[in-house]
């Protein structure tokens, strides 16, 4: 008998009939004699819905009212899904966050959790019961309802299996896990068994909608498995947790990319202390995010300063930019028709060559790259976005991912 | 400065609109130098979207599940119309029930209130804030959600007036206030500026649905004056209070009427005891609700019994009477066209003939009586419904109610 914690997301309690698919699967783990604490997300379209009637009322909503009227959209998912179970000869109980015992910082509408009283929960499961808890929320110090931000029901669930000790945290999502790459664009996508924190992070931070970054890095922080799982299908996910020898053994892990980039050059930027600070600054004031980075010096007097932005902030940046080019008598070359191809592995770290292998590979195939940026086990390139879906292929192929699957599950520790 | 309390229904906050309109209202008043807070009801139509939510899910939703899914209706409208106020520069922080420490029994849908926890809301009072609280709702010694049932924001503010010790409860709503009997029947209805508890629970006790009953019965308890305003019309409303000498010099301060009623009467009943608890022991056993109720002993052997039901039940009701008359060997007489009218008021203990004087009116005007009830405060009649129109325009004559408006302002005490 373990104690499971399972977290549904919005799209899996949709509607009231996925909402009874997820009560039949909740009570499947308790009749195998487990534990449930089960988390869940406000149905679908009930957060927007929420939000929308807030914004309707008031250009700048008050974050604490904010944090009143969201919540309750995580609330009603919990009512229901609880009376699905009872329906269903479960024994349940709804909790809303602050009645669970999630304690929060003040960060009304991104507040991070810095405790669990976990003793209602406890006593709930020593009766037996299913304990349904809404996602996304807590309290702070004064008793006032908090929220976490967008995608913060994966981080009450991490939170929960911590705090209670849980044997395994499952997220339950509308796809079967963590593939190599996306496997819409490339049908030998492998699922992964495995995957470790670090990993999943980069992943994150590149756009994956799997898991949100900041349960990863409590789950990392406090060494919590989490299994991703489809609730539709059955399957045995993906388990993120700390690295191991199979991983390390795997050169990379997956391939991912965004298709919604643009890049930006400075060239024959004077050299001066905080020069950098001085282009960026501009950008940063116009709250345009800036993605990758990388500087260069061309000469003894002048450098290169490239940068990418989002595809929606490039108009926007481009004349900020040409702006402070003029200033400084520096030229620019700039194109919104670029893309982002990133590998992500840990075995980067053990294995030398990753990058020239793959700087060869999209060289033999014709396909320049524009931009490099890498980190420890990430190396990330800008190429034209005409090359994305072949500069995937090649190193699917090139670093074996269409074989990962085989490979981990032979080599399991 | 006075610390005042409002309430506001589902129609006051109906819409966005409303919503603002009322914020308006309370800042105006806190702007007076009061300090306020307010108690709120879901917006019009959102409870109904609850429940049915609810029921599509299952036929028979938890109890304790389904007043953690229809609390959030008030939660979503304390928070837009803190966010309201907010926007309108005028302080203000929202709380559900279970924050504002309302504390109640466990009976989950249709709690009673055991006691108020005042210190959040007197902490924000001292800062200058105005509160605005949840209504029909509150927390279970468990600290379970529970709800007060429909109408129960009445009580919730009128349960916080008094542990706030408030000088005024000001309950806003649809009219302006009690009137002598329904302006929609009757053009010289008039407003009343006071009436006492016991005449408003008789009042509310045959159906007008100005204040819940159960409100009235605490204000009553505990003195506190009930003031019932329009929403939308400013104007004085009616003060619900305790009984002075203005009211005791009212012969009466109105007359109710409802169409919806049916009259059974059985006569020829053998005399037996417990024969009442026979005869009514299958209509209770099918949850139909009986009214009035009358026994006349005819002749030493037999008596007859006349009782009212709400005309939707009476189909049913009739089949269950006619096979106990069977059995009785008793003759059924009755009639689903007939209506109620009442007329209520402190002033009849004192001023005797008021019965009498009813009586001969109705039968001037050729009305006859096909039943009739008292109580210390109020008597009922049945008569045909052709006739209730003429009964009430004759009645609210006869006993100067279109005069009372002027009587009482003269008079207050």
């Amino acid at each position: 008998m373990a104690l499971i914690i399972q977290k549904y997301g919005g799209s899996s309690v949709g509607t009231l009939d996925r909402l009874r698919h997820v009560a039949k699967k909740i009570k499947q783990t308790r009749d195998q004699g487990h534990d449930v604490v089960v988390v869940v997300s406000a149905m679908y379209g009930e957060t927007d819905r929420l939000i929308q009637l807030a914004h309707a009322l008031t250009a700048e909503p008050d974050p604490r009212e904010y944090d009143v009227l969201v919540s309750t959209g995580e609330q009603v998912a919990v009512s229901l899904l609880a009376m699905a179970l009872i329906t269903s000869q479960c024994p349940a109980r709804s909790y809303t966050g602050h009645q669970a015992g999630i304690l929060t910082d003040k960060n009304h509408t991104k507040a991070r959790i810095l405790d669990v009283e976990t003793d209602v929960i406890q006593y709930d499961l020593s009766k037996g019961e299913v304990v349904v808890v809404a996602g996304f929320q807590g309290r702070n110090e004064r008793g006032d309802i908090t929220t976490l931000g967008r995608g913060g029901s994966d981080t009450t669930a991490v939170a929960l299996a911590i705090a209670l000790k849980a044997d395994e945290c499952q997220i339950y999502t509308d796809v079967d896990g963590v593939y190599t790459t996306d496997p819409h664009l490339i049908q030998d996508a492998c699922l992964l068994q495995k995957i470790s924190f670090e990993e999943m992070l980069e992943l994150a931070s590149l756009g994956a909608k799997v898991l949100q970054m900041r349960s990863v890095e409590l789950a990392s922080k406090y060494n919590m498995p989490i299994r991703v799982l489809s609730t539709f299908r059955d399957g045995p996910g993906t388990l993120v947790t700390h690295e191991d020898k199979t991983m390390r053994n795997r050169l990379i892990s997956g391939i991912a990319f965004s298709r919604e980039e643009a890049i930006i050059a400075l060239s024959g930027v004077p050299k001066q202390i905080g020069i950098e600070g001085r282009i960026l600054g501009d950008i940063s004031n116009a709250h345009i995010e800036i993605d990758m980075i990388a500087q260069n010096a061309t000469s003894k007097d002048t450098a290169d300063f490239t940068f990418t932005v989002s595809r929606k902030d490039y108009p926007k940046t481009l004349k900020l930019i040409d702006n402070i080019a003029k200033e400084l008598g520096a030229s620019t070359n700039s194109s919104a028709k670029v893309a982002k191809l990133s590998m992500v592995g840990i075995g980067m770290r053990s294995h030398a060559g990753v990058a020239s292998k793959m700087f060869k590979c999209l060289g033999d195939a014709g396909i320049s790259i524009q931009m490099i940026t890498t980190s420890e086990i990430k190396i990330s390139v800008i190429i034209d976005e005409v090359f994305i879906e072949k500069g995937v292929q090649i190193l699917h192929q090139a670093f074996d991912l269409d074989k990962v699957s085989s490979v981990s599950m032979s080599n399991i520790e």
